[in-house]
């Protein structure tokens, strides 16, 4: 019976086992893949203090940080399928059919993006394709690019790159753009911003970097090619709340529903970072709320 | 007229200053001490990534990244005296009596802690006397250690201590203990945990590192020396906010009343890290803090 069962890998869930670890708590941390999500950035510049890093190296220190807790934290590297509570205690199970026992759960799986699923998009991923405006705009300074959505992600993409990339294409599926008026105001008439109604992506492609991007012009029914070096898809990003769905409140998105202490509706279930419904998918903002979930199971465990 | 006036120098308002910047947002930067009340911190083991680092290192680093923008961030090393807002103006005041417009505010000065005020309190700080049990406890294995203060802070410094430190003796100046019962149940009867009542902490001495610490006992008018290494100092924290007294909401201990994304009652004036209401005075929390607040003042800017 361990103190904290953690599900997941990445800058939530190892900053929670770092604080867990330091209360002597007993921490059990599972999860697939050292380092989460991070490990598949490129290039990262806002994480504070290390002004030039990448993914690889950010989540290799994460990992070696955790390790220097070897007494305290069990990894295990496996998928976790379920997680029920039976009285007081929480089995999770894994892709194995394993099960574990804990007094508590923190649970910060993170989100995956919702892909275009098209040619080129998985070979350009970091080379181009990006998945976050915030942590990637900065890198596209000059540039010509495109952005894929016109929900208020989308919008507030073009809003960033307004002041960043030499012109900016907007592409959406729809006749009219879903974004909030006022953020679309800031771009409708710049003459950098083209935006481009009834435009479903059908390629990316390029040589050693993204080149370009073609879309299907619904009106016309002719493929248009856009010679962009970045595609920011802004189309929707999924959860990964399979194995709690049954345990625990999910908003409309399917994202666990947790304070900024990482609280759910479930007592001793608590859940930090991309997983819930948390507005800002920044890493530094995971890994303060791992660390705040983590104060927060050490304290439901001192009152119960 | 800059976007952001960030007040503040700390990791909430250097992270803050770093979002704000790769968004292309014109801010100016006002603090007294660069890298805030980190660079105070003696050893640090709770910055994710950084197993083994020290308040002046961590500071440096903060301070240098930041370095990285001085197209953005202009840094004026002052004390802020006052903040008034004329219609949509945000007007800081410095305390040479200059002035700085800005059309959002993110404040995040910090908070100090209460002091004991006794000799030997300032001589020791970091070599035996700490604020921070969450931060440092984990520095005191298998030695002796007071606790001064019989809060819940005070209680739950205890209950950290109990797996880590060789005899801990809980210092309160009171007749009984205000922390909650749950909280002290945990250790009433444990024989590691001495607890002292109406004892009054009137000096803290060593050699090169903290080597005891002396109370009056209000019971006998004795004065009682307790040879301990570690002195963990709970009596209460004060959030720096008086320049802004009169212009936002603070709670009953002077915390700026704040959201998860900084957000007050005050439009366009936002808060992060230890000078908000927040309940965990992390270094990490307070960076994911500030860099939500400023996400949340891009947004006000790109709808107003």
């Amino acid at each position: 019976m361990f103190d904290i069962t953690i599900v997941g890998y990445g800058p939530a869930g190892i900053t929670a086992a770092l604080y867990a670890a330091r209360k002597k708590l007993s921490v059990l941390l599972l999860g697939d893949f050292p380092g989460g999500e991070v490990r598949n950035s490129g290039e990262i510049e806002n994480w504070p203090g290390d002004g030039q890093t990448d993914g690889l190296k950010l989540a290799d220190k994460l990992v070696e940080h955790l390790k220097l807790h070897q007494e305290e934290v069990t990894i295990q590297q496996v998928k976790v399928t379920a997680i029920t509570k039976n009285d007081a205690t929480f089995i999770t199970t894994d892709e194995h059919g394993k099960t574990y026992d804990s007094k508590t759960v923190i649970y910060a799986t993170g989100r995956h993006p919702r892909l275009l699923a098209v040619p080129g998009e998985e070979e350009y991923k970091n080379r181009g394709v990006t998945y976050c405006a915030t942590c990637d705009a900065p890198l596209f300074s000059g540039q010509e690019v495109a952005v894929i959505g016109g929900g208020n992600t989308g919008a507030e993409a073009v809003i960033m790159l307004q002041k960043i990339a030499s012109k900016i294409h907007l592409l959406h599926l729809g006749e009219a753009l879903p974004a909030d008026a006022v953020l679309v105001q800031n771009f409708v008439n710049d003459p950098k911003v083209s935006i481009h109604y009834q435009a479903k992506t059908t390629k990316i492609a390029g040589g050693a970097m993204m080149e370009s991007l073609t879309y299907a012009d619904g009106k016309t029914g002719q493929e248009v090619t856009l010679p962009v070096t970045g595609a920011f898809v802004a189309i929707g990003a999924i959860p990964n709340t399979d194995p709690v769905k049954n345990l625990v409140a999910l908003d409309k998105f399917g994202a666990i529903v947790a304070d900024r202490y990482g609280t759910t509706n479930v007592p001793g279930f608590f859940a930090a970072g991309d997983v819930t419904d948390i507005r800002d998918a920044q890493i530094v903002v995971a890994a303060g709320h791992g660390c705040s979930a983590a104060l927060s199971a050490g304290d439901y465990l001192s009152r119960s």
